[in-house]
């Protein structure tokens, strides 16, 4: 069986789930293109993860892919904390406003999240991805017995090898140019940073299962170039930021289609993880801070989206977190659907 | 004319041109199987280029491609400089030897080297790159003048048209996933550290020559995606370190064909610009050393050499500049010749 088969989908396209940009709608007009649409229930939980997956079944009746966090739950470190939110004062004042008097866990992890388990098992989209890491056996076996497909992100052999071994059916390849968080399982262990190319070969020669490039792909030329790498798919999210069904802001809309595109950078300032971000305000602030500095994921994100939420509030936009890709500057501002078919034209 | 036709080649295979690791052997055994040989000469001066050239000469008639690197020439920093030494001091000392006394510029750079340019205005070889920045426009003219195809690196956009601007036919796009010296013109400008899917995409997009890709291309399915990308060709130098006609020696290709080939790093302390190495004892050491503290290329170079003599006199590899990129685990210990009719037969 093919992974296009398993997916049940047409094109070699996934959209990446995107938690805060992509949304139900652009995933039914990716779906009903013919790729696989997905949304990011990392931000939210269970009830709201059910309210999304309904919005996208009112709209399409093909496949679906949801994506969850899997990150370590945080451990509390209140000297760490706090002072991180005196060193985040100081912005905050500059946007007449005061930083949160404490971090709290904004977003559960799907590791120990029974509702959320519970909601795909009785909910069944196509497919579940774990991105930060992989959760239990048994997690994975309810899953797995529900008949959802499950996919987990790799961004070196040894996450790969692990993904294997956990029972997924597809790899994510997620590459250094990728936008948004990085998939590392330790955020606090070397990264040796592997671009597309080198892990999708890497990959594809040492595992079993269909791998799916990731990073810096935004167009046909790269999907062709990912399936000679021997992808059995493409994942492109930076792509879709522009498209009318993002939830992106108008400053994150601007910036992506103004000469900042061509440079972004990877910060853990802003969430408390390594995430690939439009070079703005915040990731120049976060510039010379050391990680160990950084609160946990996602505890350090409280104050990132108080921050930014301060300084909209004072008209200035450049503290988003503006996840994007090194592709960015070839982002288009098209309906989902007719990206896909641009895509999918590009291709032949 | 197509890039093939330009370099008059049947392959869209580029030998990466490697200072110390490929030979005037190498050279010539791919450019007799159809692809550009390369030889860098960034190593030695004038004398030591036509020396080579004519080594090449003597065992093919295929074109040649020799490359030098056009950094800026360094300022001597004499405070900066004795605080590198002191720093390195008690490394030379585990190996019970001394850090030389003072440093020298060991190589001169092609920006002022007339007898360099006189050498290779006589030796008419097909190509001659650039690597680190671009000669003055009279030299490009004397080059242009004596028939000599010129290709330059560019590791972003704005380096692309620089190329473009100052008359050079073709473009390699340097990905973040190269092994060896980073193409950067100015290595203390911020780097986007562009992978090669991204980078490819982008100066194929925006410049009027031709892009050949290069970064984490190891075999005929990453060549295969180049051309997807809209390269005219890919430039692979990892690839080449194990064959018998590189010049690495025998700790770097052990190194490579261990473990070790999974992790590569970038560091500017073993030359004095950053170049990815195969992460070892001298990448070890140099983690954590401020950009800012280590000497100008070629001055830190000088006593990189040094600690790696040193170093192996004692019977320690690990101190050599082991330069790779990201994809070395793929790397095959074939003949040159023999790696590029593999590399043709994995294409098809």
């Amino acid at each position: 069986m093919t992974l296009l088969e398993t997916l049940a989908i047409d094109l070699p396209i996934i959209q990446a789930p995107m938690a805060g940009v992509s949304s139900p709608a652009m995933a039914a007009a990716v779906s009903n293109a013919g790729a696989l649409g997905s949304i990011g229930v990392g931000a939210t939980d269970a009830n709201g993860a059910q309210k999304m997956i309904a919005e996208v079944r009112a709209r399409t009746s093909r496949s679906l892919h949801v994506n969850v966090f899997c990150h370590q739950p945080p451990k509390a470190d209140a000297a760490l904390e706090a002072a991180w939110l005196a060193r985040l004062r100081p912005h905050f004042e500059k946007f007449g406003a005061q930083p949160p008097e404490r971090l709290r866990e904004i977003y559960r992890t799907f590791l120990d999240d029974d509702a959320m388990l519970a909601a795909f098992v009785a909910a069944q989209p196509r497919v579940v991805s774990f991105h930060f890491g992989l959760p239990s056996a048994e997690r994975i076996r309810a899953l797995r017995e529900a008949g959802i497909v499950l996919i987990a992100s790799a961004t070196n052999a040894a996450e790969g090898r692990a993904a294997v071994s956990a029972g997924v059916q597809a790899v994510v390849a997620q590459g250094y140019e990728a936008g948004g968080h990085r998939g590392v399982s330790d955020p606090d262990a070397h990264d040796d940073r592997l671009g597309t190319i080198a892990l999708t070969r890497l990959l594809v020669r040492e595992l079993d299962i269909p791998v799916i490039a990731a990073g810096g792909i935004m167009d046909g030329a790269g999907i062709s170039a990912a399936l000679r790498l021997g992808a059995a798919a493409a994942m492109l999210g930076t792509a879709f930021i522009a498209c009318p069904e993002s939830e992106a802001d108008a400053g994150f809309r601007a910036a992506l289609a103004s000469n900042a595109a061509h440079h972004t950078t990877i910060t853990r300032a802003i969430s408390g993880r390594p995430a690939r971000c439009l070079a703005n305000a915040f990731t120049a602030l976060s510039a010379g801070v050391a990680d160990r500095d950084v609160p946990a994921y996602p505890l350090a994100y409280d104050a990132g989206k108080a921050l930014n939420a301060a300084a909209k509030a004072a008209g200035e936009t450049r503290f988003g977190a503006q996840w994007a890709g090194q592709g960015a500057p070839l982002a288009r501002a098209l309906p989902a659907a007719d990206l896909i078919a641009t895509l999918a034209r590009e291709m032949r």
